[in-house]
């Protein structure tokens, strides 16, 4: 064996300890498959008197994360402190600048600036690793980047937010509304107090965006990701989901059109016989469709200290053995430029379930609305009859344009006997 | 861009055209994510003039493949020959004799003598790469030997016959027996003239064999898996299973136990709730645990020309870039010796059909063998009734050992009112 990997690891929160207990509790067998020990020395957090159930006795301290990037001491940086700005930032910047590879779990800054790090790392010729970043421990990086390599990537999405797929599980299986889901997932901590970045689908967003970076081999493009979250999702909607064959995921969905690529990340209907569908709680999964591997399917834990560990060490293993890959790929001057395509170009059938008066010519006024922006209806369900009263219609369309719908969409709206918001939801294929 | 990677092919089938084809079709995307051209530059095939639908213009032609291992051009050999001896092991043993790298798609070859081998490449320091061998296009190697690769591994199992679980399915969905359903694959073309290699078990346990080598850090122990094909499971059983909430598939299953590895390769009843029991028609799965990641499922085409090029593919890119991982995922010195145990060892809960004639007193004979062998029973299926006819008995027991139930399955099939050999199928957990 060669000389120990000298690992400094920034941020001591909960995967951070999962870091520091996956080498320790598997030292051997990480020192067979990496071909030498890896050894933690120094560590970067805010308060060093917490008590975090690992002993850190011997590891150099610094309360600055910058300061580890020039402790000559260390063979790589590992970077779990999160957020695209700031500290982690700055970290991961100064390693790079110090020529040290870096290994990080952050998907916002990886998706926000990719481009930008994966051009230190080369100038640099380092290594720039983010397995956790996406899907925890499933390995969807290495598949994709290396994989399917010689395939040309039509298409890939996957269930990427466990908080949110664990709230539409407990909706649909339960019956319940989303408040008391995200409620109960609060209690279990599968949602944070503050849940927004989880269910307004942001999160969900920067792993698309490094996804598609991937799988259509050209920098991330986060901006251009139209993003939905579930707040709207209704108990109702689920179970008219359930009476029409689908079931209701926020899938994140990157595609090449065209026009050039489509990213979205939004509550989407797919076929109940799906692989994906049956994806539930707070598993991910990830789809890809190659031009000669047809579609592979990923599914595993996509978060928590131990897969999200188990990546990082799949990355410091990689360093190890000194496997390397450019970031995106491919040389940084060799990426590809495919334009981004905003949603209004999107084509797909839709479901629309509106509130209405129970009145004669109402549902003749909406379907006039959509036959005259050019949408054909594939079925209509409209339950029980209540005479005055407001009661649920669902519409399902064929496939059309995105900016057909919504122009149709703001029209039905505007209808006297329209009562509420009305709900879109959008209809993917198997 | 560097050098151009020179390949030399051995093989010109359905694979190797399809590794030829890819190589054409995606050649820049392949440049860039290896880094520099991968071009074919030797052949080496039985009939030079046979019309293959792709071009060997400028090729040079080798009829003995062993030949290619000593073209001094060549940077690679991809074996794509098959079987377990003959050209296909003269060939590889030829190449690493060389110091040349080898890709093959062999998983005889590699489940025989995958120690020998590893120790050749290991000798001549260089890589011996069979991502194709196993679930075709799915990146199943690269996944457990570097994406997992700090996890200690509890059980790796997966569907790993696209021809069986095509048969399977058939019966299923159409109801049909055994003979028809593998008639149907065969002039679909999913199973062969002579299918006794899938149909037996055989190829699933040649991947089996390779699958728990890499999970368990050992060499591969051929020898040691139990093989069970699917010839005996009838119509009858599929809807039992139906009824009892399982589906059969044949399954390959390796995992630790106290008193060793165990590997198996049979007909299962598996939870239909399970991921894996949704896996149907050619598909394959591969679903490990690992103690910090927790269960992760790979699904995707386990065979064909265009997966099973993808995964030879992603090894020459791995080479191209000079990623390289020992053979069995640690040097050969490193790997563990953990014995084998054989199936009598094996614990776990049991379906048992009989056949009987219909009079009072047979299910208490048949209970009492049970109990007098300390196997105790969940449930009992006795569907209508006909007096002195002969009719179907189902029998689900509570997890018992192996050999218990052998020997009551012995004493059993004696008894005057059990009429035809009986059905055993292993229930295995979700």
């Amino acid at each position: 064996m060669t000389r120990p990997l000298s690992v400094a690891l920034a941020g001591l929160g909960t995967v951070g300890v999962g870091v520091l207990r996956l080498l320790r509790d598997n030292a051997d067998l990480i020192a067979r498959h990496a071909g030498r020990p890896l050894v933690v020395t120094a560590v970067a957090a805010r308060e060093r008197g917490r008590e975090r159930g690992v002993s850190l006795a011997g590891l150099r301290w610094y309360e600055d994360p910058v300061a580890l990037a020039a402790d000559p001491g260390i063979d790589v940086v590992v970077e779990l402190i999160g957020g695209a700005e700031g500290p982690a930032r700055a970290l991961v910047e100064a390693a790079l600048a110090a020529a040290k590879p870096v290994v990080t779990a952050n998907k916002a800054l990886i998706a926000e600036h990719g481009a930008a790090l994966a051009a230190r790392a080369e100038a640099a010729g380092v290594t720039l690793a983010f397995e956790a970043a996406v899907a925890g421990g499933i390995p969807v990086i290495k598949v994709l980047r290396e994989g399917l390599a010689a395939n040309r990537i039509a298409r890939v999405s996957g269930i990427l937010n466990g908080t949110c797929n664990y709230i539409l599980t407990v909706m649909r299986e339960r019956g319940r509304e989303f408040a008391e889901a995200l409620h109960e997932a609060q209690k279990l901590g599968y949602a944070e107090a503050d849940p927004a970045f989880d269910i307004d689908g942001i999160d969900a967003a920067h792993k698309l965006a490094i996804l598609a970076a991937l799988a259509f081999g050209r920098p991330p493009d986060l901006k251009s990701v139209h993003v939905e979250g579930i707040r709207a999702v209704s108990a109702l909607d689920i179970a008219f989901a359930r009476e029409l064959g689908y079931r209701i995921k926020l899938l994140g969905i990157a595609r090449r059109t065209e026009g050039g690529i489509e990213a979205r990340v939004h509550p989407a209907m797919v076929p109940e016989s799906a692989p994906i569908a049956r994806v539930e709680g707070v598993y991910n999964a990830v789809v890809a469709e190659g031009d000669f591997v047809g579609t592979v399917m990923l599914e595993g834990r996509g978060a928590g200290a131990g897969p999200t560990a188990s990546a990082v060490l799949a990355d410091l293993i990689d360093l190890a053995r000194g496997r390397a890959t450019p970031v995106w790929g491919a040389a940084n001057g060799a990426l590809g430029a495919a334009p981004s395509v905003g949603i209004e170009w999107h084509q797909g059938a839709y479901y629309l379930r509106l509130m209405v008066l129970d009145r004669p010519g109402v549902i003749a006024d909406v379907t006039a609305v959509l036959r005259d922006r050019g949408v054909s209806l594939e079925s209509m369900l409209q339950r029980g009859r209540a005479p005055g009263e407001v009661v649920p219609v669902v519409l399902v369309t064929h496939e059309t344009e995105e900016a057909r719908m919504r122009a149709a969409l703001a029209e039905i709206a505007d209808l006297d006997a329209v009562l509420e918001r009305p709900a879109l939801i959008r209809i993917e294929p198997a």
